[in-house]
């Protein structure tokens, strides 16, 4: 590396930390780079607009710690796609095209430069699709290696669920407030912290088409009158620097998985072709 | 109705079937509309590519052969999302965006004759995250009153599991095989079914991913060396009447708790209305 | 071909009939592939919204099953532009750049696997412009071997005019509603048949302009009260069957002259080839 | 109008001339507007690059003189849709996306400001399908009370054909050569003028398809070795006068019926307004 | 050259008046195109609607004039991003995407033909952003060898303000009259010149901002009441020539600096090439 | 304000801090939304690829500080326009397209909770053509009352001049990196400052262009061997401190200008409403 004086362990790799020699230096060893994407939008009273964004990265950047200099950290995408929340103060919304157009000019730069795994960590349910939609198309015209996706959110819950209460667990909820506090502090609202207020409008649809795959398109002011379906009441900063904890262990699991598993695809790929 | 000979029961009620002055008859009757959205691809040697198209057709008519003249079918989306098989002779594929905007034409035009619900029936799984992002865009661009999606596919595998083995739930399988044989019997290839030969690469990566709502995105020729994932040869025609029912059944309920609920909240929202 | 025991002939040869290891076998054999390309809207009172999407479907199986396994028919595009129909019920319109992208992807994925020569078979008028645009776009941007398209409506003219009074002649007239009698019988209205109510508005523009290689834009409603140009009265299904089979034979024989000078100019440009 | 000493006539009213106080005080005057559309494309040896702008301009202006200040000409789109003849140096081709987005803003502006009634004069019949989609998508979208469009070339050459020998009628011949010679000679090459070379491939194809309202999608290099179909060698520019004299009292004849009969349909809808 | 009777000097060498043949004899000695760009867009009461296109063209032509056969010129885009002008009646408005299209599409469609360097000479300020962004998008997408833009308004004011009072300068102003006045007097209205009537509007926001290179977006009505900036009163035809003959010398010394250094930068390149 | 216990000054307001309701209460106070745009690229050896989003995001921090709860701050955009250094390792670059949709979707999501004027400072030059289109298009498709940019590099490179020699200004120079150092030490890589290595390439051309509002389109490797075309040595933090400090205080004197002369044009225009 260039810069020898400048110590880059233990924290995480990130790429906005780096010079352009620096990078030029360490692409031999980044074996993925990792895309938290967020979300700028109401969380009810409980916390700020930033939540989505400020747990995808907070995820990526301990799990990243964890992997040492082979994984990196893209910088956060700080919107999401949020039209649902529109109607609550504060929400900023992309359209889908915007995002996966922006998922598109990322990883095709880096991927310029040499590198060729990604995986999208994704803190807000609002961008799956559009996400999953980008991660295909991205796959299918550039043929890059390995891009993947993640819902961090599901591994943050996974850890609330052994932690708080069951009505904890939810938009606004104690799952996310509790992580807030552990990271970003003046971003959650503890005196504020109220119970969610939902409408009970369309409860079982919704529930049914999930079950089976689908979604019922709603305003989110059609579902909770407040804006949180959780309780953020429970979170503390200790319970949610165990949340984060455990999910940056398991999302380190899952990396470790998908570098060794696809080293071995390669290696066999490479095998075919020196094969034939 | 203008044409008072022509009986449309005990049939499912199809657009495709009326003139323009019958749909201007039956317009205040129909309640929802299903949208049956399929594919053009490959299922292995079991099946004929249309087969996510046939089975989305088939429950959409049956499920509203159950609900009478309050339930249409507008005509099926004969090719979804498929570019994953595409190296598999015969596949077509839609890019994403072809397929938001067919649905953002289709449910704009019917939404402009007074049609007010729509239910996508989707057949292939390879469509899910394009068919959520129209679903939500057409939502918000539009503010019709109701539209949803559900996965066919989830509802026909729920009854096969029921009345196959375990391996034969898959991609090309006897859960997909026999409601062919049981609907276009002349699209199944009994004498070439075949065990599915997956190639066993990334295969933990990619179970890993779904269960935190993520994806891999890969060919299909990555997954399998024949193009199926499911086994096929426990299919018979009996068995995909069967799961045709069941499905269709239980598509009918959803049916009616997604209109019973839509009913009580338009009802309170007229009532806030009238209340102010 | 993998599947011994499934005999495609003598019907024509439907893409969505095979396997893919099937479409694999055949691939050598397919010299043309059928695109039909309909419409979803109104045709007055006398005849279903589908009316030609069955049309352009109809002359596609019948010239095809008169060429064997030579030429292929593809799965019917069941909607087009319409929206100059879209004050009448019923109608779905595409936008004509939806139209467009559906091409690209369907031919686009066809020769990817190596399928050579495309003749678009249109339905319906009002897409004529975006057809023309499609084929010429696909032809430069894809340098496939050939792609054409002929409006199968003035072949299905072409024949009723021999049968049928001239003031049949016409949108949703006697030609178009004697061949959905014969074809799809339950879709035609024959107790609605009336007579057609032109406005007698802009007659002589749009004729002049026409003449001249011009359009002139208008909505239907504009043009007719009652939705149809044409007289269905005097329809029959005999008169119906009589027409498709003309109009299939002078398909049949196109698309004889399309081979046999498309085959000479690949020679030619092979012998040039060759000669350098 | 703000400068009286400008005398506008008896030369045609050009939108180009007029400063906007000018077109401010002519706007109650102007009953409609003409877009001549030309191409910038190679027509073998005979004439530059510019013909078809040269035509339809020529003919734009002369029509409207004929009509007095109550027909304007906006500038000349010097530029079509002509991907087949890039193989030809010289040609400049627009994406049919292209020229409809620029029709959409002409006239989007134009109306803006109140005029009301369009006609789009075009000049090359590579531009047909792109003008007919734009004419149809800006009714649709705008509900501009009329657009519509005219093959200007097919007014030449009908006028060329009692004036010419058959061979002279075509691409690049004399029809549209003795124009070049009476409107801008030096843009005519009669010592170039040669005889058109055609290839004689898929003739029979081309013009079946055409007979039946479709098209052969072919590059110009596959019709003729010398860009020219038409053979230019007798056109003089008297006779070009004579052609474009013909043509454009034909083409203010037509615009008379456009006027007469859009005045009709907006008094009777008018009518019906009172009426109710 | 295959016309040797058609002398092309000493007047500028422009594509439009060329047939193909031409074209392509003349290709090896072409090292510039130059592509004016204009407006159709108000210019108060003084000078016609067209006055950006003549200035644009009129300098690429006088500048190529004094550059021989080397330096051809395209045929001139007659309109320009003007929406901030639309309230104004005459003017027209190009999207900003639509501007982007043509260039990509002539820059395209040149270099196909093997032109290789291109200079676009701007005759509006309002299209300096679209036109900045085409030009870096065809060389990052193209890669074709030289693509660059001036600002030709720039050239003209530099040399107005040696020969007019410095109110004079500005929009509608004696700047572009006199030119006006010079090249094409009929669109100059000296009748009608009047004393521009600013606004007062923002004038200290709107310095400020383009002082620190950014801008304040205003429709033109919030700057001024009569369309016009500058004050016509004193321009003359004497001194639009002047402005012409000084603005076009000094495009004409740019262009060599800019043919000189591309030739030094492409040696400099093989030279690398050719000691590797 | 719903959370009385956290305390916002004398910190800058930011948008990301606030939950909804927060925001809620804060919407009649907020007079101007600053949108800080800057870059993902390699600027030499010197400092880090995120160098303009860092100072685009201090200059607002520290000039919104200044002014108080009245002004706010959205997140900083990550990435901007950078194709021009993809081939310096580590840049990510967006296409101008995806700049502009992420504008329009911010602004429009703001605009719709009541924000009502916008200024986008922008930290690196290749924005500024796409950030001038979008501030255009968002003013004329939305009429939203104020949108403006500053180039915000602009502010830094005038104090600059006062504090460092000539030849620390540029690119990756002595004032990008005497900030960095100052805001963000670990991003400033001292041990690696090195001069700048020009090619000397297309110097005049670029210098005579710009001098006319034009621009040369160059990769940046065509511009500078090590990416930079400033001098970092002579930086210091207390350098950066200072400049960043003056170019904040001269950016609140432009908001205070813009704000004030924003008032006076709608009390103007509130005045000509309530006199008609």
């Amino acid at each position: 590396m260039t810069d020898t004086t400048h110590s880059l362990t233990p924290g995480p790799l990130l790429l906005a930390d780096l010079s352009s020699p620096e990078t030029q230096d360490l692409l031999p060893q980044i074996e993925l780079v990792l895309l938290p994407v967020g979300a700028h939008e109401q969380h009810g009273p409980n916390i700020a607009v930033s939540t989505d964004t400020i747990t995808a990265d907070a995820l990526c950047r301990a799990a990243a710690a964890l992997a040492g200099a082979t994984v990196a950290v893209a910088p956060a995408v700080p919107w999401g796609v949020s039209w649902h929340h529109l109607r609550f103060a504060g929400t900023i919304s992309l359209r889908q095209s915007t995002l996966i157009a922006l998922l598109e000019d990322i990883v095709g730069s880096l991927s310029a430069h040499g590198m060729r795994r990604f995986l999208v960590v994704n803190g807000h349910g609002g961008n799956n699709a559009a996400i999953t939609t980008a991660v295909e198309q991205i796959k299918h015209d550039t043929g890059v290696p390995l891009i993947a996706s993640v819902f961090g959110y599901a591994l943050i819950a996974e850890q609330a669920k052994k932690l708080l209460p069951a009505e904890a667990i939810g938009h606004g909820g104690g799952d996310e407030a509790a992580v807030v506090m552990a990271v970003e502090p003046h971003r959650a609202k503890p005196s504020a912290f109220a119970a969610p207020r939902p409408t009970g409008v369309q409860v079982e649809t919704a529930a049914l088409l999930r079950t089976y795959g689908g979604t019922l398109a709603r305003r989110y002011d059609e579902v909770t009158h407040n804006g949180a379906t959780g309780d953020a009441t429970s979170a503390t900063p200790e319970i949610g620097q165990q949340i984060l904890d455990g999910a940056a262990g398991r999302l380190a699991e899952i990396i470790e998985v998908i570098l060794r598993e696809a080293d071995a695809a390669e290696a066999q790929a490479g095998g075919n072709e020196s094969g034939r």
